[in-house]
């Protein structure tokens, strides 16, 4: 097993604390299990304190041995979380004035609980530092994408063999999952936002591409009735229409985001259209990718293409469902920074990376578009999902 | 696609109503998406206003088609729920003086707009009240349940041709979800807890089914690594070794939990009398399953039996993280109410339904017991998990 290196762990922290000073805040108690793995090298149950200066404490609930053997932060056995602020005291570490929690994803309970417990700080919400840090990848982490782009790759240049005509949308993408599953991937999709999932991805056909559902994605298919509402339904797959491959591959903890399109025949016209307009707006976006570049004007320069190519009523949605995104940070979660999207006006820097997924929703036929997981390098952009980006005909 | 029938729904909403009203609180807006499938039928990017009488408004974001087709509740188009309060007004619903709100799994961002929003408020804790309303499965909900018992056993009778020595923990899972998934297994497991995570179960083979980790259950597998510590790993499974199956099978949105265990080979002695014991324990309690009984005597019945058995240090655990319960109800999400655990003094009632899992853990050996899934009849119990509790020797 692979432990995330010290030195790696003394940079992130780093960068927090110098998030934390700007902000007059000088503690940070961190609960979320990304969080945790991030800044400790470990996701036990547990609450990492990171002072404003000095090397974070690991107050662990459960497993202390196991805790204890991945981070390199001083762990403390802990069978109740109520001791935490006594404990701190205890190390020699001031206790905060100002504590930072990630609000964003911590409950209501937890939240009432602590401010009961640390009665005189100040609570703060920390999650946009956090957020923040994560955004650029260091090259250890870009390594380690890299290595899920490829793997993601190599199960995806077996898709051919699984689409058939009669197979339902269900059968098919479990067939998928399979090939990502058996190629080593972890299974579970990490989101932060509440109340979001994703299971593998979504493989949908014609026009049960263009539903959309309660996620915040451009579409979400029909899923299997009300109680999962996203992903493939029942139904089967026909010839000539567009087959849609939406899958996120997660390895060594860390997601790629792909896209790509099949079809079992023909695509028609108007469909083969909208795609190779997909193609070309990556190909403008990607062109101007690089340190500095401001998110905003991206999505600019995807929003006018589609218009000039008149398909400005069909890009990212359709009707009052469309979304005003054309990308997303991806890491350790789906859902991270920066969001390329209208008013997002955040500078690229090098090490970012994110999913860029042009797309186009045509009512009653399907969804096309493509979607590429990328890092920002110094003079440019790195390709992370190496599959070449063709139309895969059956 | 099946909606749930509106006079089930009202069922539920009134025993919620019933709840709100033994606590004076007028008003409840229910976020979280198994709540609001629950009350619903919709799982949509929505909010629940359940007014202490009459009919529920959700209030809906995306997709506001989707989820006026699936509830018979009157569904108001909201693109920002800061709206709601004032929508509330319009529709001549009275402004509650006291609202609940699910505080153990909205955020404390969410918990801080809403304070906000409905400033003159009390705000309370109503999550309770869903979990004991949650608790009781309707014959409706039985019926599903019984179905997913089926399937899940259906899949695992298939289980003996996927197990070989020298196949990994991890190679022989992907085959097993994939058995689940070809049998219209939903993918994701729902937890309400936070930080929990289950991919389909866990399969692990001799000392893995030691570890523990940081999710609440008994144990659970080495994993793949620090960022996915649970699950199986690329261990190689053995002969003669306990090769441990705790699987959950959700179909329809509702989950049934099954553990049983196999071996290549020979079980040693040791293992094999601590296995046999777990089925004893299973009958003892079992016996002593009917409505009005106590979920901390039946704990007491498996702990003593244990304890003549000479194996009390190896049950449901073994040292700091070993776990104080035998059994947990189980639904729409796998960490259900009732628990069956020490000090929970909890009466049952015809439609509990709950999953008892009397385990032990032989450190340097493995893990063995049983898992099944029940619900409380009128006069007793019925098993849902059909599939035979026999050994399976490959």
């Amino acid at each position: 097993m692979i432990f995330t290196p010290k030195e790696e762990l003394i940079k992130r922290v780093n960068k927090l604390q110098e998030k934390m000073k700007a902000n007059n805040c000088d503690g940070f108690l961190i609960s979320q299990n990304v969080d945790l793995f991030y800044f400790s090298g470990t996701m036990q149950n547990a609450q990492l304190y990171i002072p404003i200066e000095g090397e974070p404490i690991l107050f662990c609930r459960k497993s202390f041995e196991r805790s204890e053997t991945e981070t390199p932060w001083k762990t403390i056995n802990t069978k109740n979380f109520k001791l935490i602020p006594e404990q701190i005291k205890d190390l020699g570490i001031p206790t905060p004035e100002c504590l930072a929690l990630e609000l964003d994803v911590i409950s209501a309970s937890s939240y009432l609980f602590l401010k009961k417990l640390f009665n005189n700080q100040e609570l703060v919400n920390g999650s946009n530092w956090i957020k923040d840090v994560r955004s650029v990848k260091s090259p250890y982490e870009i390594e380690i994408l890299r290595n899920a782009g490829k793997k993601t790759a190599e199960a995806f240049s077996q898709v051919d063999k699984i689409i058939k005509p009669g197979l339902s949308e269900f059968e098919i993408a479990a067939d998928i999952e399979n090939l990502l599953r058996q190629s080593g991937h972890q299974g579970t999709i990490r989101l932060r936002g509440f109340n979001q999932e994703l299971f593998y991805g979504l493989f949908l056909s014609g026009e049960s591409g263009t539903k959309t559902s309660s996620n915040d994605g451009i579409i979400a298919g029909a899923g299997l009735g009300p109680y999962f509402p996203m992903g493939p339904s029942e139904k089967k797959v026909n010839v000539n229409e567009p087959l849609f491959m939406d899958y996120v591959g997660v390895y060594d903890g860390y997601a790629v985001d792909q896209t790509r399109m099949s079809v079992i025949g023909v695509l028609p016209d108007k469909l083969y259209y909208a795609y190779r307009i997909s193609l070309e707006i990556q190909d403008l976006v990607i062109n101007q990718v690089k340190p500095g570049c401001l998110a905003s004007k991206l999505y600019k320069i995807a929003v006018d293409k589609a218009e000039k190519s008149g398909l400005q009523d069909n890009f990212m949605g359709y009707g009052q469902d469309g979304v005003k995104f054309i990308g997303h940070g991806i890491g350790l979660e789906l859902d991270e920074m920066p969001v390329i999207a209208k008013g997002f006006d955040i500078y690229l820097e090098e090490g970012m990376v994110f999913a860029l997924e042009p797309k186009f929703v045509l009512p009653g036929s399907g969804i096309v578009g493509i979607e590429n997981t990328w890092v920002v390098t110094k003079n440019g952009v790195e390709k992370l999902t190496v599959l070449p980006d063709r139309l895969i005909t059956i």
